[in-house]
């Protein structure tokens, strides 16, 4: 590894060797999987917190639930740096999304204090809580604390065993009655190093990404109403079949959002997934099919245009098939997230100076640091991963590239220290 | 009701009191639900049990599970006539589907006696077993098996608890290890009254539908097999999406369907269900998606014409997604059932001289008559059912209709007795 030289600031192998060990901690039966809330989850954390100690952090958890390992900086700064992102996992999942960026903040620290290196600034390494959707309907648990947007109707939430998010994160050290604590004002800067969870860098040979903005995401669910019917007596002339109207509009929106892509003016993808079909049976005409709709863009104005475009495309695909668009709405809809420009920089610096090739990109997935982004400087940098499969075992990133990127995240996290103690940020 | 009058020669009042009564042993947390070999399918049959000797019948059950109640006609003749339908319900069915054929054939056997008059032949009245998709995965188990078609692979079929079908059909009272004392080649004419379970009756005007042809029912099973990924991170010029391409191919099997259906040259349609998708969420690209066809058609020659087209239809959507064909298979495929002339022209001649109106139509719901045709000469007589509705718990068909169907059906029976035991048919 190319990080094994003595020049290197961080320890890459015993990084790497971390990483793979907190991985280890997993439902044996679904490899990889430490859900947010569960036993798991917290034989993690309790990990993270030994792991944190002896790198010499003083670790507490915040009224969100989230894990902080804080090393205080020479500077009697008002403001800390922050690195962090997710221990927890999807169901299924992968060794490095989330935990990559928790042990390249734990790794830059530890290897600050071990050369003796202090910050100006205080450093606070930060493992959110329950980033990936959790059993509560919710996602991005402790960074929505932290940006003061954990709401109360979030709160109330239940899982499928009845416990409301409230109980939960009660139970994992949270105070959900003192939200307000939680709220950070004090933010310098925020960084997150993530794997890059598509096939982009891979694709063209790159070391790293520098992300620019994490996409806004507007869910919409619709359902198409026909009726359900006896596959062999109802003519074809009689149907009112709601999986043809619902199949003709799954086309329809992939063409549109295909030659939305295809027209350059910045990032657009879109899906159709979560399909209930009522009744799904061989030998009945379904009846009812809802879909829910995931869209993405980094520009909001595309998002808006197609947004409008959308009822229509339902409506024509319904009124097609004589079924009755009985649903369309809009569950939720998160703005662009934009990186900090300055930050962006100084990663483009270090990338530069240590001879990494890159691009700027936007991220097509939902993070921790959409949610920083909101009260403070924030920046995000992605390492490649194979094949770019992500939430599946198979996930993986090399070692070097994940040292690439810590290398680089170190650098940047010193350089920004450096001049926004001196006032230059 | 018009058969309360004192020149019908059945009791109208008396046989829609007795299919209430047995349609209420239901579930009745899912009205009306009585599925085959349940505790409450066996009530239902130990009430048709007492029902059958009330009336005067020697009841037993044969090798095959059958519920038959027998009346001795006067003649010695040979061979018996028939007339049945069954007792089991799909889960949340309705009251009609099954037990209005049975009641008929109950009501006409008991006001035969009533009045005594005798048939030549001997009268059988049969509750065949398990018509509805069984847990089994097999149908019309009781039908099959006096076709000598209830083969020993569909003996081992288990449920979900783990019960074959065989050890089930023991239970019921049937003889597994001597079906072939179930096979018929002593009917000379079989008989069946059933609802249409379609829209075709009501919204033409029409007392009866005279069943030409049983429709043959093609399955055909189709796996589209792109990649699974990122819902954000995957640009859409590199998807594989498996759903886009399943859509792409319900919709041109819709096209092909209807077009084949309007072109005239016979009863065709096809529909798609049983659909499940792979992972089926918002934020992933689906990555495979397997759908089951049905195909339904009088006329063989027009199935294997759209078999052939098929194929390439769905490798079309396919090639046009780029995701694979993984799958393309033909899990069950009948072939129609062709009623007998002689007998429609029997029922036609009562509906006449009865003043109902009629059509003649094929079924296209599978029954018990299409497996009888295959040992005996059979005919179908359909009575209306209220907007086509069947196999919901608003299944219904009034108690005038129903007995214009029976009163038909009686007329028919017993003509047919006069002309065979003297061998004018």
């Amino acid at each position: 590894m190319k990080n094994d030289t003595n020049n290197s600031p961080i320890n890459g192998q015993r990084c790497w060797d971390r990483l793979l060990e907190l991985a280890r901690i997993t439902d044996p039966a679904l490899p990889w999987t430490r859900r947010s809330f569960s036993a798991l989850f917290l034989e993690g954390r309790a990990w993270l917190h030994r792991a944190f100690e002896e790198a010499g952090l003083a670790v507490r958890v915040d009224a969100g639930g989230n894990l902080i390992g804080r090393l205080p900086g020479s500077g009697n700064l008002p403001k800390s740096i922050l690195i962090g992102s997710h221990s927890d996992t999807v169901p299924g999942g992968g060794r490095f999304d989330g935990i990559a960026g928790v042990m390249a903040g734990l790794e830059i620290a530890a290897s600050l204090r071990e050369r003796g290196e202090r910050l100006r600034h205080d450093l606070e390494i930060v493992d959110f809580l329950a980033e990936e959707p959790s059993e509560y309907g919710v996602s991005c648990v402790g960074s929505r604390a932290m940006a003061g947007e954990l709401t109360q109707p979030m709160l109330q939430s239940v899982n499928p065993a009845g416990e409301t998010l409230e109980a939960a994160l009660r139970r994992v050290g949270g105070k959900p009655e003192s939200l307000s604590g939680a709220v950070r004002r004090d933010v310098a800067a925020f960084f997150e190093l993530h794997i890059e969870q598509g096939p982009v860098l891979e694709s063209r040979g790159l070391d790293l990404g520098i992300v620019t903005a994490i996409v806004g995401i507007a869910r919409v669910a619709v359902t198409f109403t026909g009726v359900a019917a006896h596959a062999g007596t109802t003519p074809m002339a009689l149907r009112q079949d709601a999986l043809v109207a619902a199949s003709d509009f799954v086309l329809a929106l992939h063409r549109a959002a295909s030659a939305l892509a295809a027209s350059g003016r910045g990032y657009f993808v879109a899906t159709a997934g979560n399909v209930r079909i009522h009744p799904n049976a061989a030998n009945v005409v379904p009846g009812e099919v809802t879909l829910m709709l995931d869209l993405r863009s980094d520009r909001r104005p595309l998002m808006e245009e197609f947004l409008a475009e959308l009822q229509p495309l339902a409506a024509a695909s319904a009124a097609r098939f004589g079924v009755s668009l009985a649903r369309f709405e809009r569950p939720s809809d998160t703005s662009t997230a934009l990186c900090d420009p300055g930050l962006m920089a100084g990663l483009r610096e270090q990338a530069m100076a240590g001879g990494r090739s890159f691009v700027e990109m936007t991220s097509g997935a939902g993070h921790d640091c959409a949610f920083l982004s909101r009260v403070a400087p924030s920046a995000m940098l992605f390492v490649p991963c194979r094949a770019g499969r992500s939430h599946c075992p198979e996930e993986w990133t090399d070692a070097a590239q994940l040292m690439a990127g810590v290398e680089t995240l170190s650098g940047a996290v010193r350089s920004f220290d450096a001049r926004a103690a001196k006032g230059a940020v």
